[in-house]
């Protein structure tokens, strides 16, 4: 089933126990002090239990500039914090670890924020030299590697970004000018951590903005930050690649920061439901062929809505990326690289990508998953092998009102405890269900049905565990087709070449059909 | 070469003579009384001698609004016109043509817009009856069909949209009452021209911006617009998608009104050339999947970005779309068609995506192409069979230069007169060649160039017919790879278990690997 998923996979000196990544998501579980405290510990513990490959934990900042909630590796006294977190993953399972180290510039509640224009060369030597010591503490620290933040709306990337408006040989159009900083970055890192040290950069496939980068330049990045600017210097060991996520689309709210995540970009960096799964796939596509076309093979890890380990086994089986990053999928079930490798996909907690992560993360609470249990802030834990039943035969009732299909049920009985329930839904009469929806009560109403389509529905109660219960009963609906024209009471005139004022009943599928060039001609 | 681009292809009872269609594109040739003038008709009866199989004119309003130059079909005295236009066209070749016919609201320089919540039912009610009758004005004037404007920022689109806020049965977050009004406006279009007139829709296959909808939605929007919201009542012969070009991420410039097409959705619309060929596919083909689903063969018509007639027959051969839309490639040469279908491909005046088209729109100017020689409104044409050559051996030169690779060369001379050149560029060391600009002058510098790549570069002159040169010397150059570290210069500690200070020459492309479960255990 998975013959590549479950494979390790070496990077550098670490060597990950399958080809699965946690890339840096925030939690806004630390306090302000930037120290480590139970919450995150825990939270990444839990990450580790579940053996997911590599853990990058969030971001945690070079300098010690003003900001919420956020780790620090600024200075000595986070060492050791930091240290009995990556040796308490390691305690854990086989799961590798690095940090994701950030620069970040100063932002105001009124809407101003600082830019790089604004830094001087002196600024720019502090931050080469930031993440340069930032990177050895990691090292000293016993992380298995470092990964440098390069992405989203923070100072790196601001760089590397086609909007740099800086004049000078740090800006402007020229994407050398652009990438000297990063590299320059990358060089200093080497230059601290030695090269047996797996040093990984995250940066956007594309900025999702208008004039924005696209994988025209993105693909050239990864291949300047894997040359590293000198055949004498060690490049970079991975390339993440992320979308969007930016300030200059950022919807401002009276009185608090500008949050770079409110945008269209913040949507294309965190798809929520709507769109396709493995939306941005041809971001990490174009930055592995142009890799490998120069004799890389810098691994290549690709993020964006990848659902299931189902469908990263395929991207890997079609070399479409190296490693696969899932970040709201193991946050709400941090098991799923264990239960996939151990057979039981089946018991797999899906995330729904309705966001509510993303939501608080915006609102500045901390972050958990909406289908945990309320009042959790870890992802509950069980290994209780016994699954729901359902009361009754038939749990599932449906109801068409106001134009929508509502469903609801009867609940199941569990053991431990109930954790939600999968909604399953059918548009092709039974042929193919698909799992759209999870709810912790017992109603759900499908806004997202249309009229026209018949729909099948069923249900599946989980536990903590996530032991699935069977199907309930499939319910069918349909919302009514007709639509009313208003103009229909009113008397218009009709052109004349129309003979009869009822429309005949036509065949749908046939009536347009491409033709031979001697049917064309003769028609 | 050109199996299915060049099939005949019928819809409803117009037969395309190919699969190529010209999709409705802005020219700002019209004054603003709206009717035909001489430029109009010169624009399209261009179209039609370069034998494009179908030609969508530009869109006309079904109403009398306000607005800049924009052709008309609101009143019978825009009939002599039109009727004149299609028969201009029908007199010239093949090519089928239709109009597309739009809505729009109100809207004022200081930024202020109508919007559809404004709208009372009386409103809609007008809409649809305006729909309907200039339909039907379409029929008599002699079209071949008419396409329904619901794309964009217009009206309809607008209701279409997920941003949709009215309160009432035409609004909010259901789909079908989303649908309606389009809906209503199919159905009385429908009655209007009877079954056997072809109509089409054009609206938008993702949306690209905050919370807008994307694939999900509009396979479904496809879906209904086939289905008609009744058994008895033909849908829409076909569909075609566009994407983006919405007011909610315009940029305001003071003392114009809001134009639609300047925010990220407008590069979305129209991918200039930083962005993949074919980026939009995904839309047509989600679309198209539903429809063939549900037993609908209505054609999908696939727009953004796709440059040539080899593209297009891969489209097509992998089912991803039925018929290809081509604007701004049509645009630079409109005798594509005409020149694939002879196996004279080579001949092409090519597109580069650079959107002097799009700027000339948001500007207010005429829409001409950057490639056209200077001063001429329409394309240039020439059966000339005879290339221009070059007068010395070695006409390319090339030069490094303030971090740039600037090309120079001497011009060829042709029978009648050179329109350009085109750049050709590998980062294969030659072993394949890009076409990546073309430019009137006789030097151009590589803004996309970066350290780290050894580039080869020739060119080749093209005449007004489109008739190519042999291609020049290929010349090679790189940029300077090396990035100077400022911190070089001051002494900062060095991690002690780094034992010397140069970094070692390290083998490239063989040190990070995937490894086997057994190595692995070893490591």
């Amino acid at each position: 089933m998975f013959a590549k998923l479950f494979t390790p996979y070496r990077i550098n000196s670490m060597t990950l126990p399958n080809r699965l990544v946690l890339p840096a998501m925030v939690t806004r579980l630390s306090g302000e002090d930037g120290f480590v405290n139970k919450d995150i510990t825990d939270r990444y513990v839990r990450y580790a239990q579940g053996e997911v490959g590599l853990i990058v934990v969030e971001a945690m900042a070079v300098h010690s500039a003003k900001s919420g909630p956020l780790l620090r590796i600024c200075g000595d006294e986070f060492k050791p914090g930091l240290t009995e977190l990556a040796q308490k993953i390691h305690g854990t399972s086989n799961s590798k670890v690095v940090p994701q180290i950030i620069h970040f510039l100063k932002i105001a509640r009124n809407g101003w924020r600082q830019k790089i224009e604004d830094l001087s060369i002196a600024d720019i030597q502090l931050i080469i030299e930031q993440y340069g010591q930032a990177s050895l503490r990691a090292r000293e620290c016993g992380f298995d590697g470092v990964e440098l933040h390069m992405a989203h709306a923070y100072t790196l990337s601001s760089f590397l970004s086609k909007k740099n408006k800086r004049p000078d040989l740090y800006g402007g159009k020229s994407l050398d000018n652009r990438m000297r900083l990063p590299l320059q970055v990358v060089k200093e890192v080497r230059r601290m951590v030695g090269d047996d040290f797996p040093v990984g950069v995250r940066y956007l496939g594309e900025e999702c903005i208008k004039g924005g980068y696209t994988t025209e330049e993105s693909q050239v990045i990864a291949l300047k930050f894997a040359q590293a600017a000198s055949p004498t210097i060690r490049g970079v060991d991975y390339i993440s690649l992320s979308a969007g996520g930016k300030f200059e689309d950022a919807v401002h709210k009276d009185g608090e920061v500008l949050y770079p995540y409110t945008g269209y970009s913040g949507d294309r960096c965190m798809p929520p439901m709507e769109y396709p799964d493995g939306y941005n796939l041809h971001m990490a596509e174009a930055a592995r062929r142009m890799l490998r076309r120069y004799g890389f093979e810098t691994p290549v890890i690709a993020t964006g809505k990848i659902p299931s380990p189902e469908f990263a086994e395929e991207i890997l089986q079609n070399d479409r990326a190296d490693l696969i990053g899932m970040a709201r999928a193991l946050l709400a079930d941090p098991d799923l690289p264990r239960k996939a490798r151990m057979g039981e996909s089946d018991k797999i907690v899906k995330c729904i990508y309705w966001n509510v992560c993303k939501a608080l993360d915006e609102n500045f609470h901390q972050v958990v998953c909406g289908l945990w249990p309320k009042d959790l802030i870890q992802a509950p834990r069980s290994d209780d092998a016994i699954a729901p039943v359902w009361s009754v035969p038939a749990p599932l009732a449906v109801l068409v009102r106001s134009g929508n299909i509502r469903l609801s049920w009867k609940q199941a009985t569990d053991n431990e405890a109930i954790m939600g329930y999968e909604v399953w839904r059918s548009d092709d009469a039974g042929a193919s269900f698909s799992h759209i929806y999870s709810i912790t009560t017992s109603m759900w109403t499908d806004h997202l049905a249309a009229s026209g389509i018949r729909y099948q529905y069923y249900i599946r109660a989980y536990d903590l565990a996530g032991n699935k219960s069977v199907p309930s009963n499939v319910v069918s609906a349909e919302l009514p087709l007709e639509v009313a024209l208003p103009s229909e009471a009113k008397p218009i005139a009709r052109p004349s070449f129309l003979k009869s004022t009822a429309s005949p009943v036509i065949e749908r599928s046939s009536t347009i059909a491409a033709v031979s060039i001697e049917e064309s001609l003769k028609s």
